[in-house]
C-alpha cells in the first residue's frame, strides 16, 4: 500500500513538474524561467525538480518531449574539435529532426505562430545549443558563424521535414551530408568575407 | 455617374476576383486552381482576370500581396548565366523577404499552420521558383540543386526575419551576402559529392 502510494505521488509531483514547465517556459521565456519558480508553481521542492529531471536545460527538453538532450549528445559531437565539425553537426541534426518521435515539426510549427513558443525556442537553442557552437568556434565572428550554420540547419529541417521541398526531403542522410556539410564546415572555418 | 458607376464596378469586380482567388488557391493549391475556375467563383469572364491581372503567377502575388512577382524579375536574376548567380539569388531573395510590406512572415506562419496554405506556397515556390532555376543550372541534378538552395535562402528567412537569431538577424546585407553567397554558388554549380 505505500509502494503503490508512494509510486502514485512521484507520477503525479512528475506531471505537476512537467506542467509547470511548460508553462512557465510559456510564459518567461527560456532564460528567465528558473527552477525555483516552476518548483513553486507545481507545489514542489526545488530539489525534487532536479532530482527527477537535472538541468534547467534536461527540463526544458523533457518538458517539450524533445527526444534528444542536446546537453547529453552535443558535447560529444563538439569535443573531437573542429575538423570535420560540419559533418558531425549535420548528423546530430539529422537525427535530432527525423527521429520517429521527433518533436521537430510541431515546436517549429508553435514557434512560428505563438510569440511565447517562439521566444523559448529562439532563447532555448541560442543558450544551450548555438551557444557552446560559439564556444567550440576557433575563428573570428563566432556568433555570426554560428547563426550561419542555424540558417542552413533550420533551412534544411523546413525544407525535408516541414514544406517538403523534394528531391531534398527524400535525398538519404548520406546525400545530405555530402551536400551540406562543406557548407556549414565553411561557416565554422572558412573566410566569411 | 457612369463613370464612377464603372469605377465601383472596376473596383467591386477586382475585390472579387481576388477574394475567388484566394479561396481557390486555398481549396485546390497552386497547381490544380485555374483561372477559368476563379472567375467563375467570381461572376466574372475569365478575360476579365487576365485583363485585371495577367498570368496566374501575378494572380497569385496580387492575391497573397507579395510586393515582388517573380515572373517578371526571377528572368533578369538568371539571365546573365550561372556566374554570380549565387550572389545575385541571395540579393533577390534579400529584396523579397526584407521590403517593408514583405508579407514573407505571415506566409511562412501561415504555410506552418493551415495545410492548404503550405501546399499552396509549395506548389507556387516549385513551379514558379524553383522550376525556373532548375533550368538556369548547367549542371548534374539541377533539381537537388535547386532544392538544396532553397533550403538555404529560406533557413536564412526563418534565421532574419521569424525567429531572430543573432548577429545574423540585423547583419547588414552586405555581410549576408559575402557569407552566403559562395553556398549557393556551390549548390549551383560546385561538387555535390
Amino acid at each position: 500500500m505505500p509502494r503503490s502510494g508512494r509510486r502514485r505521488g512521484d507520477s503525479g509531483s512528475r506531471d505537476a513538474i512537467l506542467g509547470a514547465a511548460r508553462s512557465g517556459f510559456a510564459a518567461h521565456g527560456y532564460d528567465r524561467a528558473t527552477i525555483r519558480g516552476i518548483a513553486r508553481a507545481a507545489g514542489v521542492d526545488p530539489a525534487l525538480v532536479h532530482h527527477f529531471f537535472g538541468t534547467k536545460a534536461e527540463l526544458f527538453t523533457s518538458a517539450m518531449s524533445v527526444p534528444v538532450n542536446p546537453e547529453q549528445l552535443l558535447p560529444a559531437v563538439l569535443a573531437p574539435g573542429t575538423d570535420g565539425l560540419g559533418e558531425r553537426l549535420v548528423r546530430f541534426f539529422l537525427t535530432m529532426t527525423t527521429a520517429a518521435d521527433s518533436p521537430f515539426a510541431g515546436i517549429v510549427r508553435s514557434a512560428m505562430t505563438h510569440d511565447p513558443s517562439a521566444r523559448m525556442l529562439r532563447e532555448f537553442v541560442t543558450r544551450e545549443i548555438l551557444g557552446r557552437l560559439v564556444l567550440a568556434i576557433d575563428a573570428d565572428e563566432p556568433e555570426l558563424r554560428a547563426s550561419l550554420v542555424a540558417s542552413q540547419l533550420v533551412g534544411l529541417g523546413m525544407a525535408r521535414v516541414i514544406v517538403g521541398i523534394e528531391p531534398l526531403a527524400s535525398a538519404s542522410d548520406e546525400v545530405v551530408v555530402s551536400a551540406v556539410a562543406p557548407t556549414i564546415q565553411r561557416y565554422l572555418t572558412g573566410p566569411l568575407h
